[in-house]
């Protein structure tokens, strides 16, 4: 059997020397965005907990806490436990710990670190998890998840809510740290004004269901949510604690296209996250490149675009295959020249990927590992 | 830090116990898909080369060759290595081989498996193939990838496709083997009759340029196509000699709905490939399930079909995210429990796993990794 290394890479230093397809970080955007977003939200007084299921990489989330991050936001039991054995603390899971073995995982967890904080939108939920844990002598924060729209998971604004904190203000293991309310349907919406109105509309529902419960004699430390989509709008809600905004640090089709407080394009963020691909066929009225469905999220009405290039339009291909049709080509495109396009949705298109390949200009200077894809259990 | 094992699984015996979202592969369902295409091939007297792209696994790959299959398609640099690693041999790499480092990872390849094939459709290709070995004093076979309609890669049929058979007698250590022909705008053509004259019709031009490269002088031992909507179609056709089915060992929606020969549903192979998920909200109208657009393949006009549940239709509600809206539900659903859904689409479902786990009915019985995501480079 074949044992021998798959590429020698010792002379790869530069990013046209890369396999492809693969995804391509860059360095000075990246940091860009970071730090931007990390005086704004110093500037605003608002705590900045930005959602870790965008990267899925610990290297990533550190920098988010180096540059002052109150914690990292997690989507599921497995980036938590990725994200706490590279050492991230301050851990938020915004998706409820439901059934075997997710509440098993969550009860290492906490006990471990016990800072970690759990969305609950179920009394029987609530109950399972005061069981798993009492035993143990082990007690941790939860947050209301609160429905302000979106349709998904989370509980009713106003009264249930209401009922929910007093079920949890029983189980003696829990403690109500607070009200997490992500308005996910609004993230997208395209035109500033539009997005503004429609985020203060649903944000209020958060706010007065957090002046209830404190009128009956509950903690609400934390009212968190927000989106990359209107970071700059939630601060004005008088009570919204922290932001979880991810995408800002990669950017993509989509965000781009929903525009700005000022322009077309949104543009508050640099896009730092692309596709390197090869062209590997090139006919007359065709170039044809090794990144297809596999290699680009595909659940936006729309491709993905090229960075560095214009007049040509990327149409999905099949699985490995994208085909870029030309309508006037800003230049001409060679047999083999690699192209990067930058991805229509970020989130899952990092899925797609094992490993960041980070560049300054055009150097590769650093490579970061994605965590494991889903259903992940490492050691299982 | 935290460096303890995720999750305990040596207990683990039951598919309801399996972390969610995870794969799973019915091994009673995928034995009889692998035997039935096994003896459909024996008695039709076809070659099959099934296509390792649907699965990426090794362990799979190894029960096709088992079973009788003349060698695994790969679709990419990366799967061959995989493979190869995993001791499959007989491989033919259907993408075309363009640029650094691919064509250095090649030439590692053909010098430890001399026996593997690959496409070429551009003379510049076929030369720069050349230069790339020449000096290493090795020979590998090449197979003309023919464009018959799907319009991605491939050259022409006719006087393109012999002009690029005469490149490739002129380069001394490449070896015409024969023709690749895979009509992808035909495999998911939906009712029996009109996919079967789609595919004859494609397939003539195949034919036809074989015909014409053996009267050249050319040698032309393969013929090489088919897809799992195809594999009883295409060999009518006199000449192919051999089937590239890949999907057939799991099906999915889509393949379902394209019909049979006989029957509104295609059922020649039955769903072995499943997600599994758990209900992790439950109110009046509505249950949401903690697998969405990171788990499912999104890059068809609809969703996943639930398999053991009928009256619900499932929409995807975000990257963890799955709703249930309740037609009439077959039964309850319950916060908690677990629900399995036949993918959209299988192969870029599958790539979006690390491991499938293969059930006996409802008891585990093994775990098969799934090779690295995009730009796989193992040791990079």
């Amino acid at each position: 059997l074949w044992t021998g290394p798959v590429v020698n890479c010792d002379s790869v230093k530069k990013i046209h020397a890369l396999p492809t397809p693969c995804l391509v970080v860059d360095l000075d955007r990246l940091e860009s965005n970071l730090d931007k977003m990390s005086r704004f939200t110093e500037e605003r007084r608002v705590a900045l907990r930005p959602h870790a299921k965008t990267h899925k990489c610990v290297n990533i989330a550190r920098k988010q806490l180096e540059r002052g991050a109150a914690g990292i936001c997690v989507a599921t039991i497995a980036e938590a436990e990725v994200m706490l054995r590279g050492g991230v603390r301050g851990l938020l899971i915004t998706g409820e710990m439901v059934g075997e073995p997710k509440i098993s995982r969550l009860t290492r967890i906490v006990k471990e670190a016990p800072e970690t904080l759990v969305v609950v939108d179920n009394s029987q939920n609530v109950d399972d998890l005061q069981n798993a844990v009492r035993n143990a002598g082990i007690h941790f924060g939860v947050l209301i998840d609160l429905d302000i729209g979106q349709n998904r998971t989370g509980i009713q604004p106003g009264e249930p809510a209401l009922r929910l904190a007093e079920h949890i203000s029983n189980a003696k293991s829990l403690t109500l740290k607070g009200i997490c309310a992500y308005a996910g349907h609004v993230a997208h919406i395209a035109g500033f004004e539009q997005r503004r109105a429609s985020s203060l509309r649903a944000l209020t529902q958060a706010v007065e269901t957090r002046n209830l419960l404190l009128k009956h004699g509950h903690d609400v430390q934390l009212l968190t949510g927000a989106s990359t989509g209107t970071y700059n709008i939630d601060p004005e809600i008088d009570g919204l604690t922290e932001l979880q905004s991810g995408s800002y640090i990669f950017m993509d089709v989509e965000y781009r296209r929903i525009g700005g407080s000022s322009g077309k394009v949104y543009e508050d963020f640099s896009p730092s996250l692309s596709v390197l691909s090869t062209v590997i066929h090139r006919s007359s009225n065709k170039a044809v490149v090794d990144a297809g469905l596999k290699a680009f999220s595909t659940d936006r009405p729309f491709g993905p675009e090229p960075l560095e290039l214009s007049g040509v339009q990327y149409e999905f291909a099949g699985d490995e295959h994208g085909r870029l049709v030309m309508d006037s080509p800003s230049r001409d495109i060679r047999l083999g020249e690699k192209l990067r396009f930058i991805p229509p949705h970020c989130d899952p298109t990092v899925n797609l990927y094992d490993r960041f390949f980070c560049v300054r200009g055009d150097v590769v200077e650093d490579e970061w590992p994605i965590m494991e894809r889903a259903g992940g259990a490492p050691h299982f």
